[in-house]
Formats: C-alpha cells, sequence, structure tokens
C-alpha cells in the first residue's frame, strides 16, 4: 500500500520558513516511527498568483482534493494589495475552503503553562485554558449572493449576504457536539439571533440536532457580542463553542489573542469522509504571512508544526503520536526556548525558526 | 424659551431603577445648576410591548422624534423570548436607530483609575484606557434587504443582507474623524476588506473623506478580526476607530469588557442636525438589561448616568457640566464606594443602586 499523501502549500510571507520545519517534523516520523507520506509541494497565495497569475491554479485545486491532507503555511502580504479583489491571495484559499468543502474549522485556544505570564491577560484567567471554537468555514457572508460593488441612482453600494441553510448549521453543529463529547461535554452557539433571522434558523437547528442526537451533550445559547465580551471576561466558562463563518472569524483571532501566543496556535478545516475514510482536510496556522518578519529567520514555526499534530490526529487516527509532538513542543519550552515572539519585556535571547525546529526534533 | 425636553424610555429589566437615579441627576441640574429639561416619561420594549402589544408605539416614536434628547435604559428579559421577531424588546430601540437615522453610535471605552485592577487584562494593558468605537448604527446587515428564513427546494435558509452605500458610509466616517480632531487625531477603520465587497466600498469611501477633507488626522485600516485581536493584545494603540454596524456591536462589547465595568459605560446615538441645531439624539448605557438583578436594587447607575453626561456634553453643548458629573462620579469610586458589580473577589459592602445615586448627587 503507497504512503498517505500529504500536499504542502507553503504559501507567502512567513509561511515557507514555517513550513521548512514542518517538514523537519515528517521527516523524524518516516525515519524513527515509520510513519511515511508521501509529501509534494505547491503553490497558494501570492507565490501562485506571481507564478500563474492566479491565487491558485486548476492543477493545485485537483491535487488538493486528491491529497490525503493539505498543509497550508499563510496567504497575502503588501505587494498584492493593489490586485483586484478576484485575484488576491486569500481567494485562493477561501476557494480551497469552498471547494473541498471544508465546512469545520477547529480552532484550539489554548494556553501553555509555560505561556502563561505572556497574555495581555491575568494568569488566573488564562492559565490552564483550553477552549475549541468550531468555525463553520463553507457558508455565510463568506460566500452568499449577491455580492459585489453596484451602482444604485448616484452613488454605489456596497453588497453581501448572510446565507445558512438548515443542512450547513446542522453539519457543523454536529462536528462541534461529537468533539464537545470527547472533551468537557459542553457546546455554546454563538448568533445574533436578536437582530438576524440566519441567527434565528441558527439557534432553531442547533436546538432540534441537539435534542434529537445529542441530549448527553450540555448546550447554551449566548449572542455573539456578548460572546465576544465572556470571551474576554472569563474564558474559562467555555468548552467548545460553535458558531458561523464571519462570527468565528473575530472571535477566534480574540480567543487566539487571550492565549498570548498567536504563533503557537494550529487550525483543522474538515470535510465530508473521503473513500477511504479520511475527511477531506486543510491544516493551518491562525497567524497570517506576517510580511514584516518574512525571510529573517525569525517566525514561530510552532503554530504550523501543531497543525501538523492535528493532522496526525484527525486525518491519520495517530492521536498518541500527536500528543508525543505536542508534549515535545511543550518541553522545549518549558526548557525556555524562545522564538523572538514569545519574548517578554524582560527580553531574552531568541532563537532562529531553524533552531526552533531542530529543538522540537531534539525533544522528540 | 420653553426648557429643553428630555424623554425617558426606561425600558425593561434593571432600566426603570438606573433611569431613577439619572432624574435625581436631573433634578439637581435644574435646582443648582439654573439647567432645566422639560422631562417625560414612556414605554419602550418589553414594558411597552405589555401595555401595547408593540414594543414601541407610533406615539412613542413620534415623541422621540420631536424630543431634544432621548434617554433610553435597556430592553429585554427571558419573559419576552417566545415573542415573535417582529415584536421583540429590541424592535423597539431598533426602530428608534432607524427612524431617528442615528448613524453615529459613540461607544466609549475608558478604563477608570479607581477600577484598574478589575479589569481580567494586566493592569498596565488597560491602565489609563481611552479610545471611542465609532459605530454605525443604521444599516448594513441589521437594516438590509432581503431578510428572512425562506424556504428553497426542501429546505430552509436563513437570509441577511449586507449593505453599504457611499453615502453612509462617508457621514459615519466624517463623525469619527470630527471627534478623533477633538482627542487623540487618530482614527483606525476596520471592516474585512479581504473577503468581503461590502468593506471594500468601506474602505475606499473612508480613505477618500479622509484625503480631501481630513488629511490632518492619522488614518489606518485593519482587519475586523486582527482589530479584535489587537483590542485585547494592546487596546492602547487606539484613539478612535470607525466601523460597521454588525463589526460596531462585537467590537465594542470586547472593548468595553477591557475596561473591566461593563457597569461604567455610556453610549450616544447621533444623527442629522434639527432644526434647532441639535442633533437627533439617544443616550443608553451599554450594558443590558440584566433580569438576573432586576429590582433588587443592585444595578450599577453609573452608565445610565454617564450617558446623561454624553446628553450634557453632545446635545446641550454643556461640556463643563458633563465634566462636572463625570468627576463627580470619579470621586465616588475614588472614596470605595461600590455597586456589587464593582467588587473584586476579595469582597466588600456593595451600596445600592438608590445608595450610588445619593453618593453622586452628594459629590456633586
Ligand atoms: C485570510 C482570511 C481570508 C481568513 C478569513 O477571513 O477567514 C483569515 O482571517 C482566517 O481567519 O483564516
Ligand atoms: C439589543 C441589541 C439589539 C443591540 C444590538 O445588537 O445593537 C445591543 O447588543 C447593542 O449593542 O446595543
Amino acid at each position: 500500500m503507497s504512503n498517505p499523501s500529504l500536499l504542502i502549500l507553503a504559501g507567502d510571507g512567513i509561511g515557507p520558513e514555517v513550513m521548512g520545519e514542518v517538514v523537519k517534523i515528517i521527516d523524524w516520523y518516516g525515519e524513527k516511527r515509520d510513519l511515511k507520506f508521501d509529501v509534494s509541494h505547491d503553490l497558494v497565495g501570492g507565490a501562485a498568483y506571481d507564478a500563474h497569475g492566479t491565487p491558485l491554479t486548476d492543477e493545485t485545486m485537483a491535487r488538493a482534493q486528491d491529497a490525503d491532507a493539505v498543509l497550508l503555511g499563510a496567504v497575502g502580504g503588501p505587494k498584492y494589495d493593489v490586485l483586484d479583489f478576484s485575484v488576491k491571495p486569500e481567494r485562493g484559499l477561501l476557494r480551497l475552503r469552498k471547494e473541498m468543502d471544508l465546512f469545520s474549522n477547529l480552532r484550539p485556544a489554548q494556553c501553555f503553562d509555560a505561556l502563561a505570564d505572556f497574555s495581555s491577560l491575568k494568569k488566573d484567567v488564562v492559565a490552564g485554558l483550553d477552549i475549541m471554537i468550531v468555525r463553520e468555514l463553507t457558508s455565510g457572508v463568506y460566500f452568499g449572493e449577491p455580492r459585489g460593488i453596484f451602482t444604485e441612482g448616484n452613488e454605489r453600494v456596497g453588497i453581501n449576504t448572510q446565507r445558512y441553510t438548515e443542512s450547513e448549521i446542522a453539519r457543523v453543529a454536529r462536528s462541534a457536539f461529537e468533539l464537545a463529547r470527547k472533551r468537557g461535554n459542553k457546546v455554546c452557539s454563538m448568533e445574533k439571533a436578536n437582530v438576524m433571522e440566519s441567527g434565528i434558523l441558527w439557534r432553531e437547528v442547533v436546538t432540534e440536532i441537539h435534542a434529537k442526537e445529542y441530549a448527553d451533550v450540555e448546550l447554551s445559547h449566548m449572542y455573539a457580542d456578548a460572546g465576544a465580551m465572556q470571551l474576554c471576561r472569563w474564558p474559562k466558562q467555555f468548552d467548545v463553542i460553535v458558531t458561523d463563518n464571519l462570527f468565528g472569524d473575530l472571535l477566534s483571532d480574540a480567543a487566539a489573542m487571550l492565549t498570548g501566543s498567536l504563533g503557537m496556535l494550529p487550525s483543522a478545516s474538515l470535510g465530508a469522509p473521503m473513500a477511504n475514510g479520511r475527511p477531506k482536510a486543510l491544516y493551518e496556522p491562525v497567524h497570517g504571512s506576517a510580511p514584516d518578519i518574512a525571510g529573517q529567520g525569525k517566525a514561530n514555526p510552532i503554530a504550523c508544526i501543531l497543525s501538523f499534530a492535528m493532522a496526525l490526529r484527525y486525518s491519520f487516527d495517530e492521536g498518541e503520536e500527536a500528543t508525543r509532538l505536542e508534549s515535545a513542543i511543550e518541553k522545549v519550552l518549558a526548557d525556555g526556548v524562545r522564538t523572538a515572539d514569545l519574548l517578554g519585556p524582560e527580553g531574552g535571547s531568541p532563537v532562529s525558526t531553524s533552531e526552533m525546529g531542530d529543538k522540537i526534533v531534539e525533544a522528540l
């Protein structure tokens, strides 16, 4: 039997640097744990635009559809700000999400013990924090039609459409309830049902799926504005949060920042099972392409490496190996190894991107 | 000449209690500073629904249009959760905002020195914080058509429409730039121009108004997800933030929570100037109706009293009197007077809603 395939789309900015460290980890697993992958590389985002005039070619899209898992670095950069909306780097990422139908975006917000001091929040508010945000990723205002800039009378109007069908809500709700069962057994669903009809439908469907299929899980509902507030006030009240594409974008970024370690946070975007039983899947760090530090060996590769750990767990059923990798990272942090972004105001001497990767391989 | 008119819509939950304290303050100004208002009272939200079967009658709407300023307490409560969307308490508030055309919602997030310890954020991150969020309040996804729950094939779909015209963006941008000139002279505009065409138009119009009319003000742009993140990380980087209705809802709630004192935050919603030169205006606390503590004399009236201070400043050109009131509140806090919500984990003995009001009158 052939090895499972990994398609690496390193993308822009610090993407290629951090992905270089992931490759070291993949190699280690092949050599030491006999966990071999067929790795191939391709372009996405600005890098693809520079080479092909589009942020994602049809060929790359097809390869992503065929891969057992896709690992993505980051897309975007000021160089591409002038491009038309339709070929901006982000469109490449959004096309992957949409065409692979990756409806369930898992964004853990975890506070690493060694870094608890690093948050802008008080230590007791964040120490031990471990929440999972499940963000709907293929619908809502990101993809709804009509959309565009139109002329009405003598002025322009910008229009986007928030749209959710019952089945779109149901499938992401199920994925949140399934996750909750393996964790704290609590789901909080967030929308603006007091203002938006799409939020009313969201709340109705989540409530129905819960009653019919997941009554053992504790379910609560919160308006998204109150959710933003509660995330800042007392994030530990949450276990799993399920929310739509746009609210999930803001809330998961806020939650990520709470942990004080944006350079540490991975994500998984999962779709329906493929013929081989594995879900369609794309893994990427939550951080962006950080063009200001790109190419300087300063970037923190941990978020991208943790995204590979999520791939081990969710795509390849290698939960134990994922935990091994996560523990290695915790050990390196406990030893005081820090990339520049993890140094507090006291300073200290940072390691480079590749030194951090080497230390993690050593700890493995 | 007759006195300026104030319409008080106390609303639901703790609304009537906190508004009772505002009335004490209004009386004090009439007696001691010869600043007299013609005060009248009416119903909004659940209270109006209970009396008239609608969260805002046409008569009340007309009175609000005629008033020199409207003071609102809070609307909503679990009792009304079962009501149809069209008559929920919130619709009363949204109708006021829309029909009075209150496009510019000013939400200051200020950290009171005496309360800096009370935030979930570290003291150095929030001490001295003073930002102003200007939220567009009459358009966007809150009011865009089409909206509703429709049937498509054999399932339902929930739809809302995000819509902004150039002139809607321009007028709220102007109001943000004007405010910035009186403060730190910096505006940060937030949208999702990387994903939404309405965000592209937003960014274009703000940029154009800036270049043509406010080039002396420093302008920056940020994606709203990054904005949520930066608000949690280092809020003091901001002076004025301008954003749309929905982003403003989430971001202002997150910002409010940073200060650690939600019971302390006022807001002003302003429209175009009326015949007498005063803007159409509604003032309300940022907090909700808090049904869990309603009727117990526990609520903190300060947010509502500070909303009246904003009315003095923005509707009646009484900036000095507004400052007098704000200073009185600071003094009371510095003296250690606390309602229950302002007590930290150490506890202490709280004063009641009406004792807090009395203390503030004394300090005046
Ligand atoms: C890059 C951008 C299109 C993307 C989004 O808005 O979804 C990013 O912010 C994210 O959260 O993954
Ligand atoms: C009560 C509700 C309709 C309202 C809103 O969503 O605007 C509230 O959250 C606010 O921020 O004033």
